[in-house]
């Protein structure tokens, strides 16, 4: 039995981290169904503004979060298991996230630093792994 | 005359997703210029609604789509041509998802639910493309 | 001394592209602070509603960019650095957008146009770049 490649974990992180953000999506046609809010309206009760932000909010942290990832699996070699690591860190930082922002706007902030904390990571390594990447090409 | 690899398919899906992306932020400016609503606003008149609702949308699925087509097309090579066959599916149910939505929100869910079977189908080969590569791995 | 491999030039723009796309969501939290606008509320005042935008059209045109980076920096292999370098025109051009339209709206057009001619310049490349592989494997 040999070592699991980074890129397949980190394609099994991309695929976790792509159900999470159609999960947030989930609460916005639920609030839409309960309070009677047809499209293409995107406020008149609390409970749909919350899980709009949740949504959009997890799509902004996607968007970061999927580039970082793979120039950390391309680049970042030292540790192979840590990019992957910190992929898990970030959907669980978005699961809390929804769940607290849901049930209270102001309770959101744990889940949120877990979330940039995770990203902050993958920059780092990303930042490091480019370096050596470069270095290794000028050097050579 | 070769069979054309998938992941040149797959950047054609690639390019032609980001034009359907970009076609969806057109009538938002011309929403605005029309019923003469200054940028911030994103409110003022139905017709700059219903633009901002099938732009944003389209990026909310976008967003699930791009990492699952990739995915696919890295892992899933039993098929070649079913991952950007799959990516054409998602293009045209988005041009769907927009004409339809543009005219009447109650007519949007034939577009939406062909762009969602789409990217539920790209899911299942992304998974069924991971497990065999996994199982590559751990039993050689 | 060797020349530096164009994917480790993009994936360096990757990382400032989404340091620039983090950078915009800061005079968001900023507005909501200064004004007293507690989430989910995301209109309330003229700042937090142009911060708002600044973020989200900057997402907007993130998720355009990012795919046709990739895409021309795999295929379009004639002119080594051009890829990467319209990466650094598009960070540019949504700084001036950022700035100008923070300052008042009525100004984006100018940031937002380089950005627009940068993208539109890798689509370019990146359907030049998908022809000559067709080609390459089509004549092969």
């Amino acid at each position: 039995m040999n070592a699991v490649p980074t890129t397949i974990l980190s394609a099994i992180i991309t695929v976790l981290a792509v159900l999470m953000l159609f999960y947030t999506s989930v609460p916005v046609g639920r609030a839409r169904g309960k309070h009677g809010i047809k499209a293409p309206a995107m406020t008149g009760h609390e409970d749909l503004e919350r899980a709009v932000r949740v949504h959009m909010n997890t799509l902004e942290q996607f968007a970061i979060f999927i580039p970082l990832l793979w120039v950390a699996t391309m680049y970042f070699t030292l540790i192979g298991w840590l990019v992957p690591a910190l992929g898990l860190v970030w959907i669980v930082g978005r699961f809390i996230y929804m769940q607290a922002y849901l049930a209270d706007p102001a309770k959101r902030s744990t889940g949120f630093t877990i979330t940039i904390l995770a990203s902050a990571g993958l920059l780092v390594l990303s930042v490091i792994g480019v370096v050596m990447a470069l270095l290794a090409v000028t050097a050579a």
